[in-house]
């Protein structure tokens, strides 16, 4: 009998476990386990694990296969303990957005005869608030595979092989281009949002302006509910990218705010640009995409493709100098 | 037989008129228009309004009170056209996040006898994505209600009674401090997401890089979906508080890029302080309101107290210097 542990029964943990589930593996048992004993009970009753094993080192007592659904700060823990309790053969994937730290402390505490593989798996849809875990989560989405130097390729199989379970598309990076592309895709949006919370509501007015706080603000200060030790510890885990993003961003802010104080007619067309480049995001249409024949590719509806056009459509009315009034009415003679 | 004209058919302008005819006004006709012709029969169909008139002037003829849900660009349009066509004693409102520039064209276009009071309904569900209306938008929600320097206390009190009748609660503001608010809270957020947007889109390696947005980025580039013109015109309606604000992020936004140069531990500070004020904007504490006594106020439920101690007990965990693992197992010997 194989041994799949799921370590963290979150929402992604949870989901890993129901599509492993689903997918019936012959002759394996999915184990979970979580600090948290309410998690676990919830995703045993769910369905998401065979055995809910409460001690961490029963859980994972003759796995192959490990899958870490934790927070950066649990995972550095967690690599530490379990280091010379895991199985020789074993390999060890976690589910975090940031990689080259993670191998540091995999390289310094696991023993020689286990693996890992890092695992990214790329959520379109936000799981904070999903209770119970979705065996479809993973469907049609990238999954970033990140092997560690000392990773042989049977683990680098075992990885592509869970991700291909789960109904994912494996994508491979190093750590270090994954890092800092994964620090300006959702780092900095994360120290984004704190300093628009920590700037705005050190105010002296905070308290009347609060009141005004709608939807705008909601989106702006989400990621501001981020564990703070979480942020603190990513921040540190790669901090050249991130002062690199940061300052860049500064820089932006400082064109817009300049733009904004001379009314230069740079505001509208940056504000254009941001429309352009997220619109293209949302449908997936790449500039690359853009300038080929209007046929559809493999990945590519023709929805996809009409969206692109209205996106086309909308930029040349905006940037056309004269707009024409939609509104329906007669100007008196 | 009264007139109430409802001009914008989306999502508030819909639930607005959705919330009068539930309120079944006597004598009093809910008339609705929109350029958008679609939009305008899909409201009359959901029975927003009791009729649907294409064309505006006929759709303003003899109105008593006008509600304009439109964008801030074609407020300024609207305002131009309509000003000499409206009936004396005839009430205009708004539903906008801004006020100062507004009052100006309100101020410029209208006809003497006819009075302009603002309005801004603070929403906390975002409504983009709402194809029809829904009666109970309004419910318990703060309304703020800005009068122009000359409206009489007749319209402010048609627009009071209207906001109660929608069910939310009004909130009154003078035009330069509700701006000054809505800038921080509703405004600076959007600017922030397309600088984000702009200043990762250029990067040589968005291509690859924008693989990896995931939730992180959808939360950080959303309002960057906004009408760039409305952008850029709300912008440019109230420059000062916008650079004052934008200044001051930029200024936070410096701090936490040298405390994550320096590995300083004020950056955990922030990232608290950051979680704190939005954890408590979220339950609806106040500073003010945490060092009274526990005894849940009218506006207060006791689950909101119980979260906001939930709050404070994590906040201690966080700040103690030793922190206990929560995972169980046992050191080897």
């Amino acid at each position: 009998m194989e041994r799949i542990t799921i370590i963290g029964m979150g929402p992604v943990g949870a989901s890993i476990g129901l599509a492993l589930r689903q997918a019936r593996l012959s002759n394996t048992e999915i184990v979970g386990t979580d600090a948290d004993r309410e998690a676990l009970s919830r995703a045993s009753k769910a369905g998401a694990v065979e055995k809910a094993i409460g001690n961490l080192r029963s859980a994972v007592e003759g796995a192959q296969l490990v899958i870490m659904d934790t927070s950066l700060t649990d995972t550095k823990e967690l690599l530490e303990v379990l280091g010379t309790d895991l199985a020789d053969g074993c390999v060890v994937t976690d589910t975090g957005p940031l990689k080259m730290r993670v191998m540091e402390w995999a390289e310094n505490s696991l023993s020689k005869g286990v693996s890992f593989v890092g695992g990214h798996p790329l959520l379109k849809k936000p799981v904070k608030d999903m209770k119970d875990g979705d065996a479809t989560l993973f469907q049609g989405a990238h999954y970033c595979v990140i092997p560690s130097r000392s990773a042989d390729q049977a683990s680098v199989k075992t990885v592509v092989s869970l991700v291909e379970t789960l109904g994912a598309k494996p994508f491979f990076l190093d750590a270090s281009e994954h890092d800092s592309f994964s620090v300006a895709m959702s780092l900095l949006p994360t120290v984004l949002s704190a300093a628009y919370v920590t700037s705005t509501s050190r105010s002296g007015s905070w308290r009347e302006m609060s009141r005004l706080a709608s939807t705008e603000f909601e989106l702006a200060s989400h990621l501001a509910t981020t564990d703070p030790q979480d942020s603190e510890l990513a921040c540190l885990a790669n901090p050249d990218a991130l002062v690199h993003w940061i300052d860049q961003l500064i820089t932006e802010l400082y064109a817009y705010r300049n733009y904004i104080k001379d009314k230069s007619d740079k505001l509208l067309e940056s504000f254009i640009q941001a429309w352009e480049a997220r619109g293209k995001w949302e449908v997936g249409v790449t500039d690359e995409d853009a300038s080929r024949p209007n046929i559809p590719s493999l990945g590519q509806s023709m929805a996809t493709m009409l969206v692109g056009e209205r996106l086309v459509e909308r930029h040349r009315q905006m940037t056309s100098e004269k707009k024409q009034s939609k509104w329906k009415y007669q100007r008196k003679g």
